[in-house]
């Protein structure tokens, strides 16, 4: 028996743990969406989460092109995906491309954090939209090269991900099996021994 | 007349948003740090954030080596700290390098998105400190080969930030007026109109 969206949701939560921000738990990433708009209002909001990341000299490198369902630009984007994300991603209500200018606005000398910091600012991104009951998932898997020409980005700018935003839709909703035994499965991650060193390779003593 | 920490905490603090996620709006980058530990329980429910970060595969390429006051990792991460870095950072009771895995684990291949997601991982820990009563402040200013030789960072492992790690200071401890100044000002960043389009270079319409 498939689960509904909101038991999904309540599974993909990470495990509790006192004292964390709850946001941080709860976003993950599914690959069903409602049918249901997002307003222009909660999108000022999640874009103003990105705004205030924190980037290397303040240069703020970071640019993003929207595309809402039945625009060209949304056209566009879904156009480029590759592989099984063109199967669910453009049933999204936007679609949203992230890049980052690899050069300092200042003096035009690399930007060796333009991508790190674009990183950033697009999980502030994620985190908002949680808070507003949105959810969202980025993808690696488009083709960059068409993409670039179809949007019409610089080349001196960076290509990050694209990002589905939207409402939970129920799991049942998407066409293949197999995308829904991904979106009922739990998240996993390394334990902290994995990534956090006191020195390279000795676990951190952490309580 | 010189403010106080918690004066300036509050003029950090960016325009308030109705629906905005109240950390992501209280994160800003401090250089005076109190003279307090932070407890190993807090330690590990910043790296849990950074652990529940999204990234490309599922990789989790964020490698962390954090060095506590007192220790030699902490002295050599200070040791490596470029220009005026040297002058405040070093005080800091937690001082972190953040590294990303650049190769797939499960076939050798280059992780593109390995700084974007180091990126990501990173600004959670930062807001995950701010929930905690805690402020973070990364640098991108630091000897990156001599760290790496150092802290024996790997080859393919790229190199992010140094992050300070602790409680807010009073900006008159800062010993130097410059800093104090920059301390005290407000933060600053692009408007939505610059960094959200509907098409490259138009601004997109948001409530």
């Amino acid at each position: 028996m498939t689960l509904s969206a909101s038991e999904v949701n309540q599974l993909k939560h990470a495990p509790a743990v006192e004292g964390m921000l709850p946001v941080i738990h709860q976003r993950w990433s599914p690959r069903s969406f409602a049918d249901r708009e997002v307003s222009a209002a909660d999108l000022a909001r999640v874009f103003e989460a990105a705004r205030w990341a924190p980037s290397s000299n303040n240069e703020q490198p970071w640019r993003y092109v929207v595309g809402v369902r039945n625009s060209g630009t949304h056209a566009k984007i879904a156009a480029t995906l590759a592989g099984f994300n063109k199967a669910w991603a453009p049933k999204a209500p936007v679609l949203i491309l992230g890049v980052a200018n690899t050069r300092f606005s200042r003096n035009g000398r690399p930007n060796d954090y333009a991508l790190y910091d674009l990183g950033a600012a697009t999980v502030l991104i994620t985190l908002q939209a949680v808070a507003l009951g949105l959810t969202t998932h980025q993808m690696g898997g488009f083709d960059h090269d068409a993409i670039r020409k179809a949007l019409e980005i610089p080349e001196d700018h960076a290509l990050g991900s694209v990002m589905a935003l939207g409402y939970l839709g129920e799991p049942g909703a998407l066409a293949d099996e197999h995308l829904i035994a991904s979106e009922v499965t739990p998240r996993s991650r390394k334990p902290l021994s994995e990534i956090v060193f006191s020195a390279w390779g000795e676990p951190a003593q952490l309580a």
